[in-house]
């Protein structure tokens, strides 16, 4: 087993969707991903808060052994994020980005942090990304995510650090953007040429496109008959993703990443049956086999 | 292996897409469903033609041994319809729908066809579809699809229709309009409650829902990375799904239809290679069963 380093934002969400509607709850890609992730191994995140960030936040995730020593305390209010699901539930309208302490955020990596095995780069600046890879000593598998915003505006900078990765974790519509296909298949195989070793669509309640050097596995999304909130599904499913990998540490096979997409889904499955983390901090282990053996008689033939 | 009768369309289409254009190319529910299932079983076709409706085109059935003696050939033209695709393949934007011979179209089944096991009510209007079940004598399996046309303006006809059949085969944004769900899994519930024992629906790229009383069956589409047309996907998944069932003759047992589900996304995947029915008609059963084993190794763990 080894340890992850998850770079990415820690967040305040004001949520509506045809379920109901929270205000400021938690959120924040490293908080999703960082309490999924400590389902299968250590982690350690690297983000900012604000003044506002409650103690009772924090502990989420240092209940569950996860090292914030690499979290910056700055004054200011923490990152919040305002959206909107309205009938498409695969994508959000944004109503307000605040960024507050975040748009200063500069990642240091404390020494305990450099030599982490594994790292995630979440949806960042992809120049704030390429400062992390620049800190991190010979990781053995990087992974990345990435969003419309920084493909329009800071295209070279995303593209060098696709060079640097191994797995590009991406949404269907982001794809799409970055490559000009619509068609996701076509889109995987184009990302490919881009630098990375393996690459996942993520199609929300559609699933996903796992495409490596020689090979396809794609399976639907875990059926969710009400979908409260899909926000944080992508980061959960990185968050499992990258857990199982990393707790099997055998590197890129592909029986290693096929077991951590179907995870990948198995987890955002949970994240978006309830707003914020609120699944996910009741989920037991057991909860989680039971589903993964639902979605395997859903799957096979 | 039992005999199959479909009711549908037989056309001439019109389509433009990202890939290029077809004039006036062979089409219609009925014609991509008897040369698919043709493949597996033997089939009646019943629906209306044209004079201008050229030999060649109804070889392409008898040559297949397809019973066209409940075709019939009135004066006037044959349907016509114009679409194209554009961005979005998973839907038709239609350009013009030209009736022609089809606007009195009302199916009267010859003796030899009343008693057919399985049959298929293409997409039809539900007025028709119930003349075609006041006809057949205790058929085994009957199953339907329909459209969002249909559904706007016959609705109490088509939940007529949808109480008398055994399998709805139906597009994800119509199985919404149906039942006002945007969640896929929650419309296959809503819609196993109208009537139907099983329920397919169909979501071209991203495969296919499959629910019966029980169990859920889901799984993507085969990945084509170039897309040429992907009018017909849904009636050869039909005609694949039939084929499949009347072939093995085993009822509505879930391992039958997870075979006929499977058959169906294989066949689709064919006709979406390119336009009309060019690439069915150049298909063996050496290409079904080779990209049969391509898609068991990227949908299995």
């Amino acid at each position: 087993m080894s340890d992850i380093l998850v770079v990415g934002s820690l967040a305040y969400d004001s949520v509506k969707t045809p379920a109901g509607q929270v205000d400021r709850a938690l959120g924040g890609s490293a908080n999703y991903f960082a309490v999924v992730a400590s389902m299968f191994a250590p982690v350690k995140v690297v983000g900012v808060v604000g003044e506002d960030y409650a103690a009772s936040d924090l502990a989420v995730l240092t209940s569950r052994g996860v090292d914030v020593s690499g979290l910056q305390k700055k004054s200011g209010k923490t990152f919040h994020w305002a959206g909107a699901y309205d009938g498409d539930m695969n994508e959000a309208q944004t109503l307000a980005t605040e960024l507050n302490v975040f748009a200063d955020f500069n990642p240091e990596l404390p020494a305990t942090h450099r030599q982490a095995r594994y790292v995630f780069l979440a949806n960042i600046d992809p120049e704030l990304q390429l400062k992390v890879l620049d800190q991190v000593e010979r990781p053995r598998l990087v992974g990345m995510d990435t969003m419309n915003f920084w493909i329009s505006s800071k295209l070279p900078a995303l593209r060098k650090v696709m060079e640097r990765i191994d797995v590009l974790l991406i949404n269907e519509k982001e794809g799409e953007l970055l490559t000009g296909k619509t068609n996701a298949i076509a889109a995987s195989l184009e990302l490919m040429k881009m630098g990375p070793k393996a690459v996942v669509i993520k199609r929300g309640e559609y699933g996903f496109v796992l495409r490596t050097a020689e090979e396809f596995f794609i399976l639907p999304a875990f059926p969710v008959a009400e979908v409260v909130d899909p926000t944080g599904a992508g980061d959960s499913f990185a968050g499992a993703f990258f857990g199982t990998l990393a707790k099997s540490d055998a590197g890129l096979s592909v029986a290693a990443l096929k077991e951590a997409c179907v995870n990948g889904c198995l987890l955002a499955s949970f994240t978006v049956q309830d707003f914020s983390i609120r699944r996910l901090t009741q989920l037991t282990w057991a909860d989680v086999q039971e589903r993964g053996g639902a979605f395997e008689r859903i799957t096979r033939r």
